[in-house]
């Protein structure tokens, strides 16, 4: 069985959960606060971080969201995920990197920061100027979103990919701490809708972080 | 012909340089400053970094470091480099995570404002405290790298991989920067030194940044 380290906000993990849902691969969760830098943890992974999914029968540790869907790509046939020609491909992977690295960075990691360490660990105020600039970030990106499904069915092309899984998880955790004004992106919240009633994507939208809840709208399938 | 934009001390378009001179690949460069935020550019790519690689006789655009890379896996059989049993790649990828996200994000990414967005972009002094901070990570993470060398030829195993590719990539930029003090790092000194010596590495160090000089030992062989 694998074990899958991870906590409920962490956007890499949600990527990789809602990868192994459609892949049909079983996995066990293993709660781990990366910020608390658990003497354990670190062994396991140097660079500190989640998702690390661990198979101890075949002494397998997979670290690092990218390198854990690669490998689920290329070991179970089912449900391929990074199809199509090289060229196809690097379309997916472009999009897989642009939210890993940007929305990541520049909506999710400080929404985090703002919302949930500042009330999980340091017990200060949100920077509200950071929490502006994030959520103009996440209007602006998802825009460019609704352009992309304006001429595609899904993200990266005409078929479902980890491009979207991506997306969604990244989107998910964004929205789960009110990063997200869903008025005027019909096109996205139609996409999110669909990916959202999927079977692999509801266990994460009914997990609640500690103290920290969601906006209403959150795990409803009609938003 | 594939045309490269890119700019010298872009460590994720010296990623895929050296991997495009290992599979024989010919490319032009094209010089592109992404703080710059040229129209053309961020049409092109709405993420508005480099590299992009471009073929446009046959209508082909990559985007991000690892979508260009895979893309050369996949079509270029000579020298691979994500090679081996699907947890060999695994592991191959892990590190091409960790340098391209916690070496950029903690080393490069701070050096690089500090010593080349402050002089070149906005006429400030560098912070000194950054600095220190970013060369005291680097040389904690080169710490690992000599315990990974103390244990396998090359960083991901025994064949040169992407890993090598792209730990030396942005190494080559944070060491232009001034950022590593290559005493006490026997082993990872060795490894630079047979990557420098290369023959797609030589065009990399011989290429300056403007008015910011590297130092001494910087394109030395024997340094």
């Amino acid at each position: 069985m694998w074990l899958l380290h991870q906590f409920p906000l962490c956007a890499f993990s949600r990527k990789v959960r809602l990868l192994l849902a459609e892949k049909g691969v079983d996995y066990e969760l293993i709660r781990e606060h990366p910020w608390e830098r658990r003497d354990e943890f670190v062994d396991l992974n140097p660079a500190g971080q989640t998702p690390v999914l661990i198979e101890s029968d075949r002494g397998i540790t997979l670290i690092d969201s990218d390198a854990i869907c690669e490998y689920f790509e290329e070991t179970v046939e089912r449900s391929p995920m990074i199809a199509g020609t090289p060229v196809a491909r690097a379309e997916i992977r472009r999009l897989v990197a642009w939210f890993d690295q940007q929305f990541h960075g520049e909506v999710v990691a400080p929404l985090m920061r703002e919302r949930m360490l500042k009330r999980l660990v340091h017990r200060t105020s949100p920077d509200t100027g950071a929490l502006r600039d994030a959520m103009r970030t996440a209007n602006a990106m998802i825009d460019y979103l609704d352009y992309l499904l304006d001429h595609r069915k899904w993200l990266a092309g005409a078929t479902m990919s980890l491009a979207d899984l991506t997306a969604a998880a990244h989107i998910s955790v964004a929205d789960y701490l009110g990063g997200v004004d869903w008025r005027s992106h019909e096109g996205t919240r139609a996409w999110y809708a669909g990916l959202k009633s999927r079977p692999g994507f509801r266990p994460l939208l009914a997990e609640r972080m500690g103290v920290i809840a969601p906006p209403a709208h959150y795990d409803k399938l009609d938003f």
